[in-house]
Protein backbone atom coordinates (compact mmCIF):
# COMPACT_ATOMS: atom_id res chain seq x y z
CA UNK A 1 0.00 0.00 0.00
CA UNK A 2 1.80 2.84 -1.55
CA UNK A 3 -0.05 6.26 -0.44
CA UNK A 4 2.23 10.10 -1.39
CA UNK A 5 0.50 13.05 0.00
CA UNK A 6 3.50 15.41 -1.24
CA UNK A 7 1.25 17.96 -0.24
CA UNK A 8 3.84 20.68 0.30
CA UNK A 9 3.78 23.61 2.64
CA UNK A 10 6.11 26.47 3.33
CA UNK A 11 8.66 26.56 5.67
CA UNK A 12 9.37 29.78 6.92
CA UNK A 13 12.91 30.87 5.59
CA UNK A 14 13.75 33.48 8.54
CA UNK A 15 13.50 30.02 11.10
CA UNK A 16 15.19 27.50 8.91
CA UNK A 17 17.71 26.62 11.23
CA UNK A 18 15.24 25.48 13.77
CA UNK A 19 15.59 21.87 13.39
CA UNK A 20 19.54 22.15 12.78
CA UNK A 21 20.72 23.59 16.17
CA UNK A 22 21.45 20.33 17.95
CA UNK A 23 19.97 21.24 21.16
CA UNK A 24 16.90 22.23 19.32
CA UNK A 25 14.14 22.00 22.55
CA UNK A 26 11.59 20.10 20.01
CA UNK A 27 14.02 17.50 20.06
CA UNK A 28 13.52 17.17 23.95
CA UNK A 29 9.44 17.02 23.19
CA UNK A 30 8.23 13.33 23.89
CA UNK A 31 5.06 12.69 21.59
CA UNK A 32 3.41 9.54 24.34
CA UNK A 33 0.45 7.56 22.36
CA UNK A 34 -1.57 5.63 25.09
CA UNK A 35 -3.08 2.06 24.17
CA UNK A 36 -3.76 3.30 20.29
CA UNK A 37 -6.24 1.05 18.59
CA UNK A 38 -5.64 1.93 15.02
CA UNK A 39 -2.04 1.75 13.43
CA UNK A 40 -3.02 4.21 10.83
CA UNK A 41 -3.56 6.76 13.54
CA UNK A 42 0.28 5.88 15.00
CA UNK A 43 1.50 6.41 11.35
CA UNK A 44 -0.04 9.76 11.30
CA UNK A 45 0.76 11.21 14.12
CA UNK A 46 4.72 9.87 13.16
CA UNK A 47 4.04 12.38 9.44
CA UNK A 48 2.29 15.23 11.94
CA UNK A 49 5.41 15.21 14.37
CA UNK A 50 7.90 15.52 11.79
CA UNK A 51 6.05 18.04 10.01
CA UNK A 52 6.85 20.42 12.99
CA UNK A 53 10.27 19.02 13.66
CA UNK A 54 9.35 16.78 16.69
CA UNK A 55 10.76 13.10 16.26
CA UNK A 56 10.51 11.67 19.82
CA UNK A 57 7.46 9.14 20.00
CA UNK A 58 6.75 6.71 22.54
CA UNK A 59 3.65 3.62 22.51
CA UNK A 60 2.52 2.74 25.43
CA UNK A 61 0.93 -0.88 24.85
CA UNK A 62 0.11 -0.14 20.93
CA UNK A 63 -2.61 -2.65 19.67
CA UNK A 64 -1.10 -3.19 16.08
CA UNK A 65 2.65 -2.15 15.99
CA UNK A 66 4.42 -2.44 13.62
CA UNK A 67 2.12 -2.49 11.27
CA UNK A 68 2.10 -1.55 7.00
CA UNK A 69 -0.78 0.77 7.59
CA UNK A 70 1.49 2.80 10.21
CA UNK A 71 4.27 2.86 7.70
CA UNK A 72 1.94 4.16 4.63
CA UNK A 73 0.27 6.92 6.67
CA UNK A 74 3.86 8.00 8.03
CA UNK A 75 4.54 8.87 4.58
CA UNK A 76 8.47 9.95 4.51
CA UNK A 77 8.13 9.60 8.46
CA UNK A 78 8.99 5.93 8.85
CA UNK A 79 12.22 6.88 10.56
CA UNK A 80 10.20 8.18 13.15
CA UNK A 81 8.66 5.06 13.59
CA UNK A 82 11.65 2.52 13.57
CA UNK A 83 12.69 5.33 16.23
CA UNK A 84 9.42 4.79 18.58
CA UNK A 85 9.94 3.73 21.82
CA UNK A 86 7.75 0.90 22.85
CA UNK A 87 6.55 0.71 26.32
CA UNK A 88 4.45 -1.26 28.88
CA UNK A 89 4.12 1.00 31.09
CA UNK A 90 3.32 4.65 31.21
CA UNK A 91 5.80 5.48 33.93
CA UNK A 92 8.59 4.40 31.08
CA UNK A 93 7.73 6.46 28.78
CA UNK A 94 7.60 9.40 31.52
CA UNK A 95 11.07 8.69 32.77
CA UNK A 96 13.36 11.85 33.15
CA UNK A 97 10.55 13.97 31.76
CA UNK A 98 10.50 17.58 34.08
CA UNK A 99 7.25 17.95 32.75
CA UNK A 100 4.61 15.67 31.40
CA UNK A 101 1.26 16.98 29.91
CA UNK A 102 -2.17 14.93 30.08
CA UNK A 103 -4.16 16.20 26.96
CA UNK A 104 -7.92 15.31 27.51
CA UNK A 105 -11.22 17.05 28.10
CA UNK A 106 -13.18 14.88 30.69
CA UNK A 107 -14.14 16.78 33.61
CA UNK A 108 -11.76 14.98 36.53
CA UNK A 109 -12.75 15.44 40.40
CA UNK A 110 -9.42 16.69 40.78
CA UNK A 111 -8.15 19.19 38.03
CA UNK A 112 -4.79 19.90 37.00
CA UNK A 113 -3.54 23.25 35.86
CA UNK A 114 -5.51 23.58 32.81
CA UNK A 115 -3.63 25.06 29.59
CA UNK A 116 -4.79 25.76 26.52
CA UNK A 117 -2.95 24.10 23.59
CA UNK A 118 -1.32 27.47 22.85
CA UNK A 119 -0.33 28.11 26.51
CA UNK A 120 0.38 24.65 26.79
CA UNK A 121 2.63 24.67 23.87
CA UNK A 122 4.37 27.62 25.14
CA UNK A 123 4.84 25.86 28.55
CA UNK A 124 6.21 22.60 27.38
CA UNK A 125 8.71 24.71 25.66
CA UNK A 126 10.20 26.54 28.48
CA UNK A 127 11.05 22.85 30.04
CA UNK A 128 12.67 21.38 26.95
CA UNK A 129 15.78 23.50 26.62
CA UNK A 130 16.70 21.82 29.26
CA UNK A 131 15.45 18.59 29.69
CA UNK A 132 12.67 16.29 28.78
CA UNK A 133 8.85 16.69 28.44
CA UNK A 134 6.23 14.74 27.19
CA UNK A 135 2.65 14.99 25.77
CA UNK A 136 0.42 12.75 26.53
CA UNK A 137 -2.43 11.14 24.36
CA UNK A 138 -5.10 7.88 25.48
CA UNK A 139 -7.20 5.74 23.72
CA UNK A 140 -9.02 6.63 20.27
CA UNK A 141 -12.37 5.25 22.04
CA UNK A 142 -12.38 6.50 25.54
CA UNK A 143 -9.27 9.06 26.45
CA UNK A 144 -6.63 8.78 29.04
CA UNK A 145 -7.28 7.12 32.33
CA UNK A 146 -7.61 9.12 35.81
CA UNK A 147 -4.47 7.13 36.68
CA UNK A 148 -2.83 8.39 33.61
CA UNK A 149 -3.35 11.74 34.34
CA UNK A 150 -2.27 11.71 37.38
CA UNK A 151 0.81 10.87 36.58
CA UNK A 152 0.75 14.25 34.62
CA UNK A 153 1.62 17.79 36.07
CA UNK A 154 -0.72 19.68 33.44
CA UNK A 155 -3.95 19.61 31.68
CA UNK A 156 -3.94 20.82 27.59
CA UNK A 157 -6.88 21.15 25.71
CA UNK A 158 -7.59 21.54 22.48
CA UNK A 159 -10.28 24.43 22.21
CA UNK A 160 -12.76 22.90 19.66
CA UNK A 161 -16.23 22.86 19.25
CA UNK A 162 -18.26 22.21 22.07
CA UNK A 163 -21.18 20.23 19.70
CA UNK A 164 -18.60 17.65 18.29
CA UNK A 165 -14.76 18.17 19.51
CA UNK A 166 -13.80 14.52 18.77
CA UNK A 167 -10.18 15.65 16.88
CA UNK A 168 -8.90 12.26 14.91
CA UNK A 169 -5.87 11.25 17.19
CA UNK A 170 -3.44 12.49 14.46
CA UNK A 171 -5.18 15.60 14.19
CA UNK A 172 -4.16 16.13 17.86
CA UNK A 173 -0.98 15.62 17.73
CA UNK A 174 -0.62 17.97 14.66
CA UNK A 175 -2.38 20.75 15.96
CA UNK A 176 0.14 19.83 19.52
CA UNK A 177 3.15 19.77 17.63
CA UNK A 178 2.44 23.04 15.45
CA UNK A 179 1.47 24.89 18.50
CA UNK A 180 5.37 23.72 19.88
CA UNK A 181 7.01 24.78 16.60
CA UNK A 182 5.25 27.97 16.64
CA UNK A 183 5.85 28.53 20.56
CA UNK A 184 9.70 28.25 19.36
CA UNK A 185 9.22 30.32 16.30
CA UNK A 186 7.96 33.00 18.46
CA UNK A 187 11.03 32.85 20.74
CA UNK A 188 13.03 33.64 17.36
CA UNK A 189 11.03 35.82 15.38
CA UNK A 190 12.13 39.27 14.68
CA UNK A 191 10.29 41.12 12.15
CA UNK A 192 11.15 40.34 8.48
CA UNK A 193 13.10 43.43 6.61
CA UNK A 194 11.06 44.58 3.43
CA UNK A 195 11.75 43.39 0.20
CA UNK A 196 11.48 44.32 -3.29
CA UNK A 197 11.77 48.09 -4.27
CA UNK A 198 9.65 50.32 -2.61
CA UNK A 199 8.34 53.40 -4.68
CA UNK A 200 9.20 56.99 -3.01
CA UNK A 201 7.31 59.46 -2.28
CA UNK A 202 7.99 61.82 -5.68
CA UNK A 203 7.35 58.44 -7.82
CA UNK A 204 4.17 58.38 -5.97
CA UNK A 205 3.35 61.65 -6.13
CA UNK A 206 4.03 62.00 -9.97
CA UNK A 207 1.77 58.95 -10.31
CA UNK A 208 -0.95 61.11 -8.48
CA UNK A 209 -0.19 64.05 -10.70
CA UNK A 210 -0.60 62.23 -13.99
CA UNK A 211 -3.91 60.39 -12.58
CA UNK A 212 -5.49 63.47 -11.66
CA UNK A 213 -4.56 64.84 -14.78
CA UNK A 214 -6.55 62.40 -16.97
CA UNK A 215 -9.00 62.41 -14.74
CA UNK A 216 -9.64 66.28 -15.80
CA UNK A 217 -9.12 65.96 -19.29
CA UNK A 218 -11.03 62.60 -19.76
CA UNK A 219 -14.46 64.70 -18.06
CA UNK A 220 -14.19 61.81 -15.49
CA UNK A 221 -13.56 64.27 -12.61
CA UNK A 222 -15.22 68.06 -12.83
CA UNK A 223 -12.16 70.07 -11.89
CA UNK A 224 -14.42 72.59 -10.01
CA UNK A 225 -16.15 69.81 -8.47
CA UNK A 226 -13.38 67.33 -7.44
CA UNK A 227 -15.20 65.79 -4.24
CA UNK A 228 -13.45 63.40 -2.64
CA UNK A 229 -11.69 61.36 -5.55
CA UNK A 230 -8.30 61.94 -5.20
CA UNK A 231 -8.10 61.51 -1.95
CA UNK A 232 -9.66 57.47 -2.26
CA UNK A 233 -7.44 57.13 -4.65
CA UNK A 234 -4.39 58.08 -2.65
CA UNK A 235 -5.68 55.85 -0.09
CA UNK A 236 -6.28 52.91 -2.41
CA UNK A 237 -3.10 52.96 -3.23
CA UNK A 238 -1.29 53.92 0.10
CA UNK A 239 -2.71 50.68 1.11
CA UNK A 240 -0.73 48.70 -1.55
CA UNK A 241 2.39 49.63 -0.99
CA UNK A 242 3.66 50.66 -4.49
CA UNK A 243 6.72 49.33 -5.98
CA UNK A 244 8.86 51.24 -8.07
CA UNK A 245 8.11 48.57 -11.21
CA UNK A 246 4.27 49.05 -10.70
CA UNK A 247 4.52 52.86 -10.49
CA UNK A 248 5.79 52.58 -14.12
CA UNK A 249 3.11 50.12 -15.18
CA UNK A 250 0.64 52.34 -13.92
CA UNK A 251 1.78 55.30 -15.99
CA UNK A 252 2.99 53.24 -18.82
CA UNK A 253 -0.55 51.81 -19.19
CA UNK A 254 -1.94 56.00 -18.37
CA UNK A 255 0.24 56.72 -21.73
CA UNK A 256 -0.77 54.10 -23.67
CA UNK A 257 -4.56 54.83 -22.93
CA UNK A 258 -4.00 58.55 -23.66
CA UNK A 259 -2.14 58.08 -26.82
CA UNK A 260 -5.11 56.49 -28.15
CA UNK A 261 -7.46 57.75 -30.76
CA UNK B 1 -16.43 -0.10 6.83
CA UNK B 2 -16.71 1.56 10.60
CA UNK B 3 -14.11 3.65 12.11
CA UNK B 4 -14.85 5.46 15.56
CA UNK B 5 -12.74 7.65 16.66
CA UNK B 6 -14.52 9.09 19.37
CA UNK B 7 -11.12 10.68 20.91
CA UNK B 8 -12.78 13.70 23.08
CA UNK B 9 -10.90 16.84 22.97
CA UNK B 10 -11.70 19.70 25.29
CA UNK B 11 -13.75 22.82 24.16
CA UNK B 12 -13.07 25.87 26.02
CA UNK B 13 -16.13 26.26 28.19
CA UNK B 14 -15.74 29.85 28.07
CA UNK B 15 -16.56 29.90 24.32
CA UNK B 16 -19.25 27.39 24.53
CA UNK B 17 -21.46 29.55 22.72
CA UNK B 18 -19.26 30.35 19.60
CA UNK B 19 -20.79 28.15 17.19
CA UNK B 20 -24.86 28.83 18.47
CA UNK B 21 -24.66 32.40 17.19
CA UNK B 22 -26.65 32.08 14.06
CA UNK B 23 -24.11 34.87 12.20
CA UNK B 24 -21.09 32.96 13.42
CA UNK B 25 -18.05 34.54 11.43
CA UNK B 26 -16.97 30.34 10.77
CA UNK B 27 -20.26 29.75 8.72
CA UNK B 28 -18.77 31.96 6.44
CA UNK B 29 -15.17 30.69 5.93
CA UNK B 30 -15.44 28.31 2.94
CA UNK B 31 -12.76 25.22 2.59
CA UNK B 32 -11.34 25.01 -0.90
CA UNK B 33 -10.31 21.78 -1.78
CA UNK B 34 -9.02 21.77 -5.19
CA UNK B 35 -8.86 18.52 -7.40
CA UNK B 36 -8.14 16.20 -4.01
CA UNK B 37 -6.87 12.46 -4.78
CA UNK B 38 -8.03 10.59 -2.45
CA UNK B 39 -11.19 10.90 -0.96
CA UNK B 40 -10.52 9.88 2.99
CA UNK B 41 -8.83 12.82 2.66
CA UNK B 42 -12.19 14.96 1.91
CA UNK B 43 -13.44 12.81 4.57
CA UNK B 44 -10.99 13.78 7.51
CA UNK B 45 -10.75 17.49 6.01
CA UNK B 46 -14.43 17.50 6.81
CA UNK B 47 -13.88 16.24 10.29
CA UNK B 48 -11.18 18.57 10.59
CA UNK B 49 -13.40 21.51 9.73
CA UNK B 50 -16.37 19.85 12.60
CA UNK B 51 -14.46 19.89 15.54
CA UNK B 52 -13.29 23.20 14.91
CA UNK B 53 -16.95 24.84 13.83
CA UNK B 54 -16.54 24.96 10.54
CA UNK B 55 -19.22 23.67 7.88
CA UNK B 56 -18.65 25.48 4.80
CA UNK B 57 -17.23 23.03 2.27
CA UNK B 58 -16.20 23.39 -1.18
CA UNK B 59 -14.42 20.27 -3.58
CA UNK B 60 -13.22 21.59 -6.67
CA UNK B 61 -13.00 18.40 -9.13
CA UNK B 62 -12.63 15.29 -7.00
CA UNK B 63 -11.17 12.61 -8.07
CA UNK B 64 -13.59 10.63 -6.26
CA UNK B 65 -16.78 11.60 -4.39
CA UNK B 66 -18.75 10.77 -2.79
CA UNK B 67 -16.90 7.50 -1.79
CA UNK B 68 -17.23 5.58 0.86
CA UNK B 69 -13.90 5.86 2.73
CA UNK B 70 -14.71 9.70 2.75
CA UNK B 71 -17.47 8.83 4.93
CA UNK B 72 -15.79 6.65 7.34
CA UNK B 73 -12.90 8.75 8.02
CA UNK B 74 -15.24 11.78 8.37
CA UNK B 75 -16.71 10.16 11.59
CA UNK B 76 -19.38 12.19 12.56
CA UNK B 77 -18.93 14.78 9.94
CA UNK B 78 -20.73 13.37 7.31
CA UNK B 79 -23.49 16.49 7.20
CA UNK B 80 -20.39 18.03 6.05
CA UNK B 81 -19.85 15.85 3.15
CA UNK B 82 -23.41 15.90 2.22
CA UNK B 83 -23.79 19.22 2.14
CA UNK B 84 -20.48 19.92 0.56
CA UNK B 85 -20.66 21.80 -2.99
CA UNK B 86 -19.24 19.90 -5.73
CA UNK B 87 -17.81 22.63 -8.28
CA UNK B 88 -16.34 22.51 -11.80
CA UNK B 89 -13.75 25.47 -11.90
CA UNK B 90 -12.55 27.40 -8.84
CA UNK B 91 -14.63 30.57 -9.94
CA UNK B 92 -17.73 28.77 -8.41
CA UNK B 93 -15.90 28.23 -5.01
CA UNK B 94 -14.58 31.67 -5.03
CA UNK B 95 -18.33 33.00 -6.20
CA UNK B 96 -18.94 36.28 -4.18
CA UNK B 97 -15.83 35.70 -1.51
CA UNK B 98 -14.58 38.84 -0.27
CA UNK B 99 -11.17 37.61 0.62
CA UNK B 100 -9.27 34.49 -1.11
CA UNK B 101 -6.54 32.80 0.81
CA UNK B 102 -4.08 30.07 -1.08
CA UNK B 103 -2.72 27.93 1.30
CA UNK B 104 0.85 27.25 -0.42
CA UNK B 105 4.32 26.99 0.03
CA UNK B 106 6.15 26.77 -3.62
CA UNK B 107 8.17 29.85 -4.15
CA UNK B 108 6.60 31.87 -6.66
CA UNK B 109 8.18 34.42 -8.72
CA UNK B 110 5.56 37.21 -7.72
CA UNK B 111 4.59 36.53 -4.36
CA UNK B 112 1.13 38.05 -2.79
CA UNK B 113 1.31 39.04 0.45
CA UNK B 114 2.34 35.99 2.26
CA UNK B 115 0.67 35.65 6.23
CA UNK B 116 1.31 32.47 8.79
CA UNK B 117 -1.17 30.00 9.33
CA UNK B 118 -2.01 32.38 12.46
CA UNK B 119 -2.01 35.61 10.91
CA UNK B 120 -4.06 35.05 8.18
CA UNK B 121 -6.58 33.20 9.67
CA UNK B 122 -6.93 36.42 11.85
CA UNK B 123 -6.80 38.37 8.28
CA UNK B 124 -9.31 36.19 7.46
CA UNK B 125 -11.70 36.11 10.13
CA UNK B 126 -11.87 40.43 10.26
CA UNK B 127 -13.75 40.18 6.65
CA UNK B 128 -15.73 36.68 7.42
CA UNK B 129 -17.66 38.70 9.70
CA UNK B 130 -19.42 40.25 7.08
CA UNK B 131 -19.06 37.84 3.69
CA UNK B 132 -17.87 35.08 2.48
CA UNK B 133 -13.85 34.23 2.55
CA UNK B 134 -12.27 30.95 1.22
CA UNK B 135 -9.49 29.04 2.07
CA UNK B 136 -8.02 27.30 -1.15
CA UNK B 137 -5.82 24.25 -1.15
CA UNK B 138 -4.66 22.18 -3.45
CA UNK B 139 -3.75 18.82 -5.27
CA UNK B 140 -2.16 16.21 -2.36
CA UNK B 141 0.83 15.89 -5.17
CA UNK B 142 1.67 19.44 -6.33
CA UNK B 143 -0.12 21.79 -4.43
CA UNK B 144 -2.07 24.56 -6.23
CA UNK B 145 -1.33 26.08 -9.82
CA UNK B 146 0.22 29.48 -10.46
CA UNK B 147 -3.18 30.53 -12.05
CA UNK B 148 -5.59 28.92 -8.72
CA UNK B 149 -2.72 31.15 -6.88
CA UNK B 150 -3.86 34.14 -8.68
CA UNK B 151 -7.04 34.03 -8.19
CA UNK B 152 -6.41 34.79 -4.72
CA UNK B 153 -5.95 37.78 -2.67
CA UNK B 154 -2.99 36.63 0.24
CA UNK B 155 -0.77 33.18 0.61
CA UNK B 156 -0.75 31.37 3.80
CA UNK B 157 2.10 29.34 4.71
CA UNK B 158 1.73 26.63 7.84
CA UNK B 159 5.14 27.14 9.90
CA UNK B 160 6.82 23.84 9.30
CA UNK B 161 10.03 21.84 9.21
CA UNK B 162 12.28 22.76 6.58
CA UNK B 163 13.54 19.42 6.54
CA UNK B 164 9.75 17.76 6.04
CA UNK B 165 7.17 20.23 5.47
CA UNK B 166 5.00 17.88 3.69
CA UNK B 167 1.70 17.98 5.87
CA UNK B 168 -1.04 15.92 5.13
CA UNK B 169 -4.00 17.57 3.52
CA UNK B 170 -6.51 16.91 6.26
CA UNK B 171 -3.82 17.77 8.77
CA UNK B 172 -3.10 20.99 7.33
CA UNK B 173 -6.83 21.66 7.68
CA UNK B 174 -7.20 21.16 10.69
CA UNK B 175 -4.52 23.35 11.40
CA UNK B 176 -5.87 26.31 9.72
CA UNK B 177 -9.47 25.34 10.60
CA UNK B 178 -8.12 25.55 14.46
CA UNK B 179 -6.29 28.65 14.44
CA UNK B 180 -9.71 30.13 12.39
CA UNK B 181 -11.59 29.04 15.81
CA UNK B 182 -8.64 30.19 18.13
CA UNK B 183 -9.12 33.45 16.03
CA UNK B 184 -12.69 33.54 16.80
CA UNK B 185 -11.84 33.25 20.42
CA UNK B 186 -9.11 35.94 20.92
CA UNK B 187 -11.28 38.28 19.00
CA UNK B 188 -13.16 39.81 22.04
CA UNK B 189 -10.47 41.39 22.97
CA UNK B 190 -8.14 42.58 19.40
CA UNK B 191 -8.25 42.58 15.70
CA UNK B 192 -11.41 44.86 15.05
CA UNK B 193 -13.59 43.37 11.77
CA UNK B 194 -13.32 45.08 8.70
CA UNK B 195 -15.50 47.71 7.73
CA UNK B 196 -16.68 49.32 4.54
CA UNK B 197 -17.65 47.54 2.09
CA UNK B 198 -15.19 45.10 0.16
CA UNK B 199 -15.32 44.14 -3.23
CA UNK B 200 -16.14 40.26 -4.13
CA UNK B 201 -14.12 38.20 -6.29
CA UNK B 202 -16.67 38.54 -9.29
CA UNK B 203 -16.59 42.55 -9.35
CA UNK B 204 -12.33 42.10 -8.91
CA UNK B 205 -12.55 39.42 -11.67
CA UNK B 206 -14.76 42.22 -13.93
CA UNK B 207 -11.94 44.94 -13.32
CA UNK B 208 -9.46 42.46 -14.16
CA UNK B 209 -10.54 41.75 -17.29
CA UNK B 210 -11.67 45.44 -18.29
CA UNK B 211 -7.85 46.51 -17.54
CA UNK B 212 -6.50 43.48 -19.99
CA UNK B 213 -9.01 44.32 -22.98
CA UNK B 214 -7.91 48.31 -22.42
CA UNK B 215 -4.28 47.26 -21.84
CA UNK B 216 -3.93 44.89 -24.90
CA UNK B 217 -6.68 47.51 -27.51
CA UNK B 218 -4.17 50.12 -26.50
CA UNK B 219 -0.89 49.00 -27.41
CA UNK B 220 -0.19 48.69 -24.16
CA UNK B 221 0.02 45.03 -23.63
CA UNK B 222 1.62 42.54 -26.62
CA UNK B 223 -1.45 39.60 -26.31
CA UNK B 224 1.13 37.14 -27.57
CA UNK B 225 3.86 38.17 -25.19
CA UNK B 226 1.80 39.36 -22.09
CA UNK B 227 4.72 38.60 -19.88
CA UNK B 228 3.89 39.23 -16.15
CA UNK B 229 1.89 41.57 -16.92
CA UNK B 230 -1.60 40.85 -15.60
CA UNK B 231 -0.09 38.82 -12.47
CA UNK B 232 1.75 42.17 -11.99
CA UNK B 233 -1.22 43.83 -12.00
CA UNK B 234 -3.39 41.35 -10.14
CA UNK B 235 -0.81 41.34 -7.38
CA UNK B 236 -1.21 45.41 -7.08
CA UNK B 237 -4.63 45.30 -6.69
CA UNK B 238 -4.86 42.56 -3.88
CA UNK B 239 -2.30 44.15 -1.33
CA UNK B 240 -4.76 46.62 -1.85
CA UNK B 241 -7.62 45.00 -1.12
CA UNK B 242 -9.94 46.71 -3.09
CA UNK B 243 -13.43 48.17 -2.02
CA UNK B 244 -16.43 47.88 -3.95
CA UNK B 245 -16.28 51.85 -4.73
CA UNK B 246 -12.83 51.63 -5.60
CA UNK B 247 -13.47 49.58 -7.95
CA UNK B 248 -16.45 51.68 -9.16
CA UNK B 249 -13.92 54.28 -9.41
CA UNK B 250 -11.01 52.79 -11.63
CA UNK B 251 -13.45 51.30 -13.88
CA UNK B 252 -15.33 54.30 -14.34
CA UNK B 253 -11.71 55.72 -14.84
CA UNK B 254 -11.13 53.51 -17.60
CA UNK B 255 -13.98 54.28 -19.59
CA UNK B 256 -13.49 57.28 -19.38
CA UNK B 257 -10.07 57.20 -20.86
CA UNK B 258 -11.54 54.52 -23.48
CA UNK B 259 -14.04 56.92 -24.55
CA UNK B 260 -11.94 59.97 -25.06
CA UNK B 261 -11.27 60.60 -28.99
Amino acid sequence: MSRLFAWRLSNNHTHSNLHMNSICPLDNVRIVLSHTSHPGNIGAAARAMKTMGLRSLYLIQPKTFPDSEAEARAAHATDILQQAQVCTELHEALDQTVLAAAVTARPRELSHEVFDARQGARELLRYAHQQPVAVLFGRESSGLSTSEVHKCQIIIHIPANPQYPSLNLASAVQVMSYELRMALVEQTTAHAPVTGSPANFNELESLYMHLETLMISSGFMDQDKPKLLMPRVRRMFARARLEKEEVQILRGLLTALNKRQ
